[in-house]
Formats: structure tokens, sequence, C-alpha cells
């Protein structure tokens, strides 16, 4: 193992706290939210490690973050970033968090550490994930907050009792996974697009019905959907008016279950006597949240079989482009135009 | 006991099934929606009983029934009105019926039934409440719709950890009841109102604290109250944007739970982040399902206590107006305009 330096590079928060504003994951300048800078390697402490960076994600949720419009406060001075895949470098003399140093992991940044837009990252022993040998990097890098979101949402789906269930931003690198899933569980997916391009690739990976809001018969295609397929909850990443037109289809007892925010329409409550004689229900769903209530014995089980799909092949992340860390200030924003066509990722 | 005639007065609905329309709980001219008609006495079967009505009620859902705005379809040439007192007359051959004949009860009328605004009603023998000897008529005339869904809808704030809760439309017959009764049970309730005079009235019924939307420091009053009181509930008859203003101020885990739609306005969804975040949820609530799911001994309970409430005059029915059933058509659209100073009964 190299010597860890006193430095490192990494893109820091330039703001503080919440922003109040609800603009949505698009940035125009990674400069106006975040700066590359000089700063000292953080020290693990207690239960802490830290992880030297091999590969950086970038989620809708980190754009959402560094705007200051995420379920957490920003920390000026700190490096953004919430996923990643790298090597344990040190630890805090927490048994717990000793004995991972030299693994090759995932990590999820926890509240109390340091972003992965980084050269290493400070995170808790809890929040990093060994990974089998097979693992590729890119797939390490994208294991966490896309395919454990999949994972626990289409188990929510079936545990609620819903054979079928609609996901709305049906291209998004989340819900291919979740088609897929979905069909091995003996479950049918119904994908919501806005691209006609979008229908071979998602019945490829296993989604029952694919609906296009673009077509002019999307709504007699809604209608018939629900009345064949029944499903029970509506996985939604957009939450505009199109999906409270689609909740408002779904039949009695249907949750719309939001978990993003893509759109900038603020959706009217449709039909609220489905609520009272339906038994309709509209809430949310944060991974974070979910991590905190699941059990050690839920976690290890979710994330040994997430591995597994990787490795057989079941799932892919697909990649649009890797920058590297020192250039992402001028070239992220436009890298992220493609993110159609897979995740971009940071490399220190 | 007196013969039971062939023939019977009935306001009888004018339309089946529903009308699509989202109007709300307001008539211009009764006569548009139901026609005073001699019409035949209806027969009970099996587990059906028949009641002689003394004083029928008049609530909002019989006003979004009529209109077929209410969750189940209207049935032309039957009687209106969902509930009331009186004497049951007859039964079917069923002995949980059968024993119930001579007996004074308030009466919720079944779905399978026929309505109360009329001088016989058709229901089940499990929709009806044998009164104590001494309720007074127009406290039984009051005592399912109302009464039970305070009853139900305290104790589901209760059961839910929220020792404080939110009650728009707080001037309402249904918001004094669940004033008082929350004080009884050591809550804290908000009533949420539109005018500075019911202040004094819901504070002397044990309100917490009232809140006017009218008020210039409305906002200021709100957060404040919040703070103090932290209510996990919002009990909402209105779903308006004032509703979805009051549920953003909330603090997390809070529930939104509408049971009805005073209001035309289609509210906005409000930040959604707090859905994902804060673990907010929207949801409805309608006695009638809830009488489904309770236990035998749960409604036995409940019916129990909430006479006990009017007996002990912890409970009592504002009456506004009383109007025979045959001037019902030319009369009841003005008298309803006095709503908020009590109910208006029919007599047949």
């Amino acid at each position: 193992m190299s010597a860890i330096p006193d430095t490192m590079q990494a893109l820091v928060l330039r703001y503080d706290g919440y922003s109040g504003t609800a603009e949505g994951p698009t940035i125009e300048d990674l400069k106006d939210w975040v700066s590359l800078e000089e700063i000292a390697v953080p020290k693990p402490e207690g239960r802490q490690v830290l992880v030297r960076i091999g590969l950086a994600n970038i989620n809708p949720s980190d754009l959402h973050y560094i705007k200051g419009e995420y379920g957490q406060p920003r920390r000026k001075g700190v490096a953004a970033g919430f996923e990643a895949m790298g090597e344990v470098v040190a630890a805090g003399e927490d048994p717990a968090a000793a004995k991972l140093v030299g693994q090759r992991v995932a990590v999820s940044v926890a509240r109390t550490g340091t972003g992965a837009w980084a050269q290493y990252a400070l995170t808790d022993a809890g929040a990093v994930v060994p990974l089998a040998p097979q693992m590729r990097d890119e797939d390490a890098a994208a294991l966490i907050v896309n395919p454990l979101s999949a994972w626990a949402m289409v188990h929510l789906a079936k545990e609620r009792g819903a054979n079928s269930f609609v996901m709305t931003a049906g291209a998004s690198q989340l819900c291919k996974l979740m088609a897929s899933l979905a069909r091995d569980m003996g479950m049918h997916a119904i994908a919501v697009v806005r691209r006609e391009e979008h229908r071979s690739t998602l019945e490829g990976l296993g989604a029952g019905t694919v609906l296009n809001t673009a077509r002019e018969d999307f709504e007699d295609m809604l209608l018939q959907a629900m009345k064949q397929n029944q499903p029970r909850m509506l996985l939604d990443a957009v939450a505009d008016n199109h999906s409270a037109t689609i909740f408002s289809a779904m039949p009695a007892g249907a949750h719309w279950v939001i978990y993003g925010k893509l759109s900038q329409e603020a959706p009217r409550l449709p039909a609220l006597g489905q609520m009272v004689f339906m038994k309709k229900v509209i809430e949310g769903f944060w991974l974070t949240e979910w991590l905190g209530r699941a059990t050690p014995e839920q976690r290890v089980e979710a994330f040994t079989e997430v591995q597994k799909r990787f490795i057989s092949g079941a799932w892919k992340t697909d990649v649009a482009e890797t920058i590297p860390l020192a250039e992402a200030p001028d070239r992220l924003a436009g890298a992220l135009e493609g993110m159609n066509r897979g995740k971009v990722f940071l490399r220190p």
C-alpha cells in the first residue's frame, strides 16, 4: 500500500446548508456549485474508514445536493459526491473499521463523512461494501444508489402484494435494473418513457409493458395497461402531472411512491375522492432511510444479491463517459447531457 | 306498534350512477337532484330491518351523493339519505335482525338499503345502533357519521403516536366533537378556521390552539403552533391549498389524512422532497371503510362510548333547523346556509 499523502485534489462544496430552491438535478456549470481545490486528506476515527477512490459516480441526488436541494445540509469546503468504489487505506480504532483496511469496496458516503469526488473519501465502516473480485470497477462504483434502490423498491412492491408496478423515467439506469429484476421475480413492470426509441431496449431487459407519454394514444394505452395488470404501486422519479394522471388511472389501494423529482412541475393532487374511497396513498422512498431501518442481515442479503446480479450479467452498468477529476469543472455539465446513454464517472 | 302502510313519502334520487363532476357538497335547489314522491315501503329480507324514521340528518356526504360525487353509485327512484334515528318496525328472518324489532335505534343506511330521507328506511341489522333511553332524538339522528368519525379519527391519531393534530373546517360539527374528545384524551387539537368569531367557541370546547387563515399573521401563527405542538396528523375536510401549506409546515413523519373535499380547489402537491426525506404521507379516511375493518368488539365499544359522551353532556348536537320532509324540496337549500350554526334535520 502506498503512503497516504497530506493533501488531495477534491471538488469541494461552495455553499453551506440548503438553498431553499427546488430547480431539480440539472446544472449549467459545475463551477457554480463546487470548486477544484487541494485540501487536507481527512483522518478516520472510531468506526470511520478512509477510502482511496478508484472511480466516483454521479447520481441525480449529487446534483440535488450540491445545489442545496437534498435531504441533508451542505458543508462548505467539504468534498461533494455520495458514491464511489476504491480501496480502504486507513481506519479508526474500532475493530469493525480496522478489519476493512486493504479491502476493495463500494462506498456510500455517510452524513458525517467527506465526499467521493476526491482522491480520498471518509465514511463509516457500515457504509462500505466489500466487493467480490469479479465485480468490474464501473459496476462497483454504481453498486449502491441505483442497484440497492432497485432492489429495495421492487421488494417493497412485492411485500405489499403488488404483482405489477408502474415506473416513470423508464429509460433511466435505475428503471433498467428494475425491469429485469421484476421479470426475474415474476412481476410485471410497466415502464413509462418519453421517446419511442426506448421501447425495444426496455422490452429486451424485461419490462412487461412500455408506455410512451409522447404518443397520442398514451391515455388509451395507460387505461388498457391498468386494466390488464392492475398495478398497485407507482415508483416515481419524475413527480409531474403525468405521474398524477397515471396514479388517478391506477386501481383501488394504489400507492404513489415518490423517490425523485426530475420534473420542476408542481403536480396537482389528483382526484382526491380516490384517497378517501379507494384507499390510495401518496408517500416517499429514500434509500438512506431504508438502509437505516434494514437489519444487518437484510443489508448483507441485499448487497450479496445485487453483486450476484452484476457478476451473472443479469445487470450491467452502462457507461456514457469517464472524466478525470481535475477536468470535471469544465467538462462535467456537458458530459451529463449524455446521461441517457449511461453513467458519467469521475476518475481521481 | 301501528300498522306499516304500503306506500310512503320519500325524497328519491333523480339520477343513476356517478356524475363525473367534483363540485362539492353545495346545492342551489334540492329539486335538481331529488324529488318528493309516494313510493312503496320496502320489505326487509334476511338480515335487513325496516326503520320508521323519527328524524333524518343531512351531512355533506349526502349532498356529494345526490350529486353523483360520492364513493358509491346513485340508484334512480330510491330514497336518498344516509343517517337518521327511528324505531325498527319489521325485520327479515335472520334472528340478529328479528330481535331488533321494537327498538329505538340510530340508523346508517347500508349500500343495499334504501335512504333515510323517507318515512321508512331499509338497512342491515349491523348498520343500526340500539339507543340508550337518555339519548335525545337530535343526538341520536346524528350519532353515526360525525361522532363515529370523530371517535375513529382521534383514536387513529392517538394510535399513530400523535399527541397533537391539526383539523381543518375547525368550526364544523365534526371538529367541535373532536376538540373536546382530544382534550379529554390528553391531546392538543389545533383547529383551523376562517373567521375570528369561531375562536372562543372552539377554545371553550377544548381546542388547544385556534388558527385563522383569514388573519395576516396566519403563517407566523402556523409555524409557531407547529414548533410548539409538533402535530403529526392533519385531519382535513377541505383539501385546498391552505391544507397543502399546513402540511408543508408540519414536522417529519406527518400524515395528511383527507376525509372530505369542501373546497373545489385542486391543491398543488406541496414540497415533494418532504415525502422523500421526511417520510410524510398523504392518505384518506372513509368511515364506511373503517366500519368494515373494525371488529364487532371495536364497533360496540365505539358506539357505547359515543353515546356516553352525549348522555354526560360532553358532546351535544347543535340544531340549526328541523324541516318537515314534504317541505324539504323548497326549503332545504336555504336552510343549509345556516349549517355553521348546527345540523339541519328532516322530520317525516
